[in-house]
């Protein structure tokens, strides 16, 4: 044997309290779902699970979309999902871009072959109904508006209802990032007028990373079956995932599916479904009023506007003299509490406080104050 | 609400001993690592295990390749994964069929927009390395092969070396699947000259699905960073993706890794590094022999010649008057025992019966064989 094995023992990783941009604090039932015996991914007992999974994220999504799904990969894979299916090279597409995830968005039209409009907004601001109404003016023939709801990266929440309004008005159908939304405030995918929408298992739904719940309307997947051109990706292509998802009877293999993560989610949806889906929004919103009178109390300030913020990510700037780096470091080593950092231009400049499903809760807030009051104070 | 929550329940999966062609059964060791508290995917305890998980997929690779990870989805992404990253539009690709997987070689190559040159042998048996090496005769031109090592949908295994010594000489990188024989039967990625394979986490490492390890050799690795078009997919594009998994300090935020389910392919390699691989692949080996000896003393007869069989995936032809569906539901239904049937044109005909890893000890072999007795003697 040309190589040794190394010589690494079982990892035991520390007991951290996670209240950054996500993961979120996974509850021990979760956890422990995920532990169950593994069985096959075309077992019946499988595929009944599978059917119960799209049920429980039909109410969570607040969907009737038959084509709702939790994709294998993590929300990159999810929105990815959704640009190869929906846009076809030459469609134009008008992508708001206001942090991070907007301009992954674009990057994945790019990949895609689309022609991309851009709209822009400041980090730390909603998109802005009235340029997207302007870019569709300009461009009638765009076939696709693409935005984010909740963006990680700033704490920004846009008024999707507004958004889905003018493109389905200029007859465009609409893909939307819903990753740190989903079961934090309401998503509403019919109400809204919302083609495609994808999120994260990681973030308010209180799951272990790695799979990305996605809906499909019909008018969605109507495109999808009738592309003239195929989907540059094999795995993510729908019309094969389809044969494999769809409850129709038979299904035909398509990939292995992750079994263990799969209980994870599904114990997810079920907690979710025992709280409701109004007291677990209600529950994020109370929780982030207790925070931010704590973090204001300690001279701290909002990047988002209050009409636009998501209590279920608290971006604030980091207070005059304090490093960064060493206050998060400090945070992680001294109180087992990880919180984010910026992102891009806001590097350095703020930080990310997640209240994620069950982070979102009074014992978290607490010991976050205590913890950054302590740091700050140094 | 527009939507009701579902009257749904914890799911509680039946207990099955899994010997299809995966998931293979997973050891309580590895479902308690998975189950361990959650931690942020840029946490460096997360990102030492990273490190470790790294050097445990060298070993198991055998290769010296630094660019060595799990892609954070299951097989299917990992196959991807090396084709849209290795192969440009334009690019002529040899690929080798001799079962389903080496078909989505192909069309893979076809999405990435590759000239593909077909290289057939019969289903059931290793791929002729005399045609593969007429194939490059012909095109001289060709830059990649692409091989298919355990063909999971006959129990057929390849020279690799013999093949990888070829496309070496024509000047073409080689693109390998070892899905099913990584840990199973020796994968020697450095000694045979192979440039990109990918691999699964729920076949001979008897870890839960959704996780694919690849490993890259310097010179893929070089064709990446210099192509003239851009890799089409943005979740798999490896130069970003090296960025996070890149040792070289500074990591850069790509995708929330799968946290939970890497804590189990962690504790799967530390389980093959207790092990060793010698004494794995022996294992593999002598369980298949007693596996045979049964299952030819009640009659049945192999898909595949003896010197290309797969120790970890035994195809039988199933037995004349035996209903393929009836005998396969028993077995699930009063044994809870899981086989695998066939695929493609080996539907209804044959049986796979996977002994791979965990699965790959004397009680599942005695439990297989009489499961089976009964069910063909009826």
């Amino acid at each position: 044997m040309s190589f040794a094995p190394p010589a690494i023992h079982s990892f035991l990783p520390p007991h951290r309290t996670l209240m950054g941009p996500g993961p979120s604090d996974v509850p021990a039932r979760i956890l422990q779902a995920m532990a169950r015996p593994t069985i096959g991914h075309l077992d019946p007992a499988f595929t009944d699970m599978m059917e119960q999974i799209k049920s429980l994220l039909r109410y969570a999504f607040q969907t009737g979309n038959k084509l709702t799904f939790p994709v294998s990969g993590p929300g990159s894979v999810g929105m990815e999902t959704c640009f190869v299916n929906l846009v076809e090279p030459g469609d134009t597409v008008v992508v708001c871009i206001n942090g991070v995830f907007g301009g992954r968005m674009l990057e994945n039209v790019k990949r895609c072959g689309g022609i991309p409009i851009v709209v822009e907004d400041a980090w730390g601001a909603p998109v802005d109904p009235s340029k997207v109404e302007a870019a569709f003016d300009a461009h009638p023939e765009a076939k696709i508006l693409a935005f984010v709801h909740a963006e990680t990266s700033t704490g920004a929440q846009t008024d999707a209802a507004a958004l889905g309004e003018i493109a389905h008005r200029y007859g465009a159908l609409t893909i939307m990032d819903c990753v740190t939304s989903l079961g934090g405030t309401p998503v509403l995918i019919d109400q809204w007028g919302i083609d495609a929408a994808y999120s994260g298992s990681q973030k308010c739904l209180s799951c272990t990373p790695g799979l990305s719940p996605v809906t499909f309307s019909d008018r969605a997947l109507d495109k999808v079956t009738h592309r003239t051109s195929p989907v540059q990706s094999w795995f993510m292509d729908l019309n094969l995932v389809l044969g494999y998802w769809s409850g129709d009877g038979k299904r035909t293999y398509h990939h292995t599916a992750p079994i263990n993560p799969l209980y994870g989610l599904h114990e997810a949806l079920v907690m979710l479904t025992e709280e409701g889906l109004e007291r677990a929004w209600e529950r994020h919103r109370t929780q982030h009023l207790a925070l931010k009178a704590g973090l204001e109390a300690m001279g701290m300030t909002y990047v988002v506007d209050e009409a636009a913020r998501l209590p279920q990510l608290n971006s604030v700037y980091i207070p005059h003299g304090v490093d960064d780096a060493a206050a998060r470091s400090r945070l992680l080593n001294e109180f087992n509490l990880e919180i984010g950092a910026g992102l891009g231009a806001l590097a350095g400049k703020i930080w990310r406080i997640g209240l994620m499903g069950y982070g979102a809760r009074p014992e978290n807030v607490a010991y976050c104050l205590k913890a950054i009051a302590t740091v700050v104070d140094a």
